[in-house]
């Protein structure tokens, strides 16, 4: 468990919620507000996150469809029970159990669901230095291949049923090897106009056979470049990050 | 052969081109353009176009880039004469061989070349309905798969060498399923801002191991919608359609 000392509770979508999390592990920031955004999840669905962390899309998603019923999975004990904090902190159903997504959980085996949501780890396993707190490092580290991620959300989601995921740009090859799932759409995120994409949020149905879409990217940042510190973001931002909108497709 | 009667002679890079196409046939507009204008070589170096139809990328990379040396393979003669009178019509020394990619004929099997590029068919074999004219199904229809394109261009590239491929933006799947070629750049290419990109341009290098990039899009129009007939070109696409430059990446 985390010390209370070691934890600070920051303001997501402009305060609506109010998320406990380490000070020096994996913090969540844009990403899984970005991936609630894009899950197109309605009143009375169930979703299932993978990987939920400390809870921030599961949480964002409950705030921004009422009605909707939403289960999460950590490998983390600690992450899990501060999902469990925020979830109630916020006055949000959300279940949350604990474990590999290699290996669900029983209650969550034997069920099937509208939506699946996942912000896999950005890095491959043995590339690139580790981070130095070992939480932060298995929130980024790819230790379950992507490939089994979208094996596990596949086998998860109701026939129809969509899976949102963000990902790291560069991953962009691993997250078009999807076996199973169709009618894809990819919406890059940009941090400015003009700039590369350095995130990816695909949408994929199960069964789905619509042509692949590769959307307008969604910037974040106005101006060219970052000018100061504070905020700059797009209209398109503000409306996801800090009014808790979907983000429209 | 074509009769002179069905073919037209049409203006390119601003009226630095002038190539003859059929009226009815395979005719090329901005793809085989922006494929030139996305393919990084540079003078003195050996470019092999797969698919080179009427000649118009080989061409256009040809009087941007003075002094490189251009191949080009056709599996249909019609055009591939085409592109010869074409290339003799512009003063433009471009080797035409006739043959299918999948069995390129000796003088190109046994070369390798710093950079390919290719337009390959944008459909499907099998899908959707079959255009009027034969030779234009014929450039349109993948009888031979993306993924022997990609096969036959990496083997004909020098280590280091770069393949350059413009396709129909719901192929990108296809398009990233790319053995032997790393340090992939995706440009997507967009009617207008805001909008789903129709086009997407791969870059990819044999051998190489740098991370994906997913850039900004290359935008064609401006405004939000289609207002008028004739020009209303962006000021980047006016430069690479008109002006013949490359696409800055």
């Amino acid at each position: 468990m985390f010390a209370e000392a070691d934890l600070s509770c920051d303001a997501f979508l402009g305060g609506r919620l109010r998320i406990w999390q380490p000070k020096q592990g994996y913090r969540a920031a844009m990403d899984p507000v970005l991936l609630a955004a894009a899950c197109p999840a309605r009143q009375g669905q169930t979703v299932l996150e993978l990987g939920c962390g400390a809870g921030v899309a599961a949480l964002c998603l409950a705030v921004r469809v009422p009605g909707v019923s939403v289960a999460g999975v950590e490998i983390q004990p600690d992450y899990g029970e501060l999902a469990r904090r925020n979830a109630a902190g916020n006055g949000v159903a959300l279940e949350v159990a604990e474990g590999d997504i290699a290996h669900l959980p029983p209650g969550l085996r034997t069920r099937s669901f509208d939506h699946v949501i996942a912000n896999p780890p950005y890095y491959p396993a043995h590339a690139g230095t580790a981070a130095r707190d070992a939480g932060r490092e298995r929130a980024l580290r790819e230790e379950t291949p992507l490939s089994l991620w979208f094996e596990v959300a596949l086998r998860r989601l109701k026939p129809g049923g969509w899976l949102t995921v963000i990902q790291s740009a560069d991953r962009l090859a691993d997250m078009l090897d999807l076996k199973g799932a169709g009618s894809i759409t990819i919406l890059p995120v940009a941090p400015r106009t003009g700039r590369d994409a350095t995130r990816v949020i695909l949408r994929a149905r199960k069964g789905g056979r619509a042509p692949l879409r590769l959307l307008a990217p969604f910037i974040l940042h106005t101006g060219d470049r970052h000018e100061r510190d504070g905020e700059s973001f797009t209209p398109a931002a503000q409306a996801v990050l800090r009014s808790g909108l979907g983000i429209p497709v």
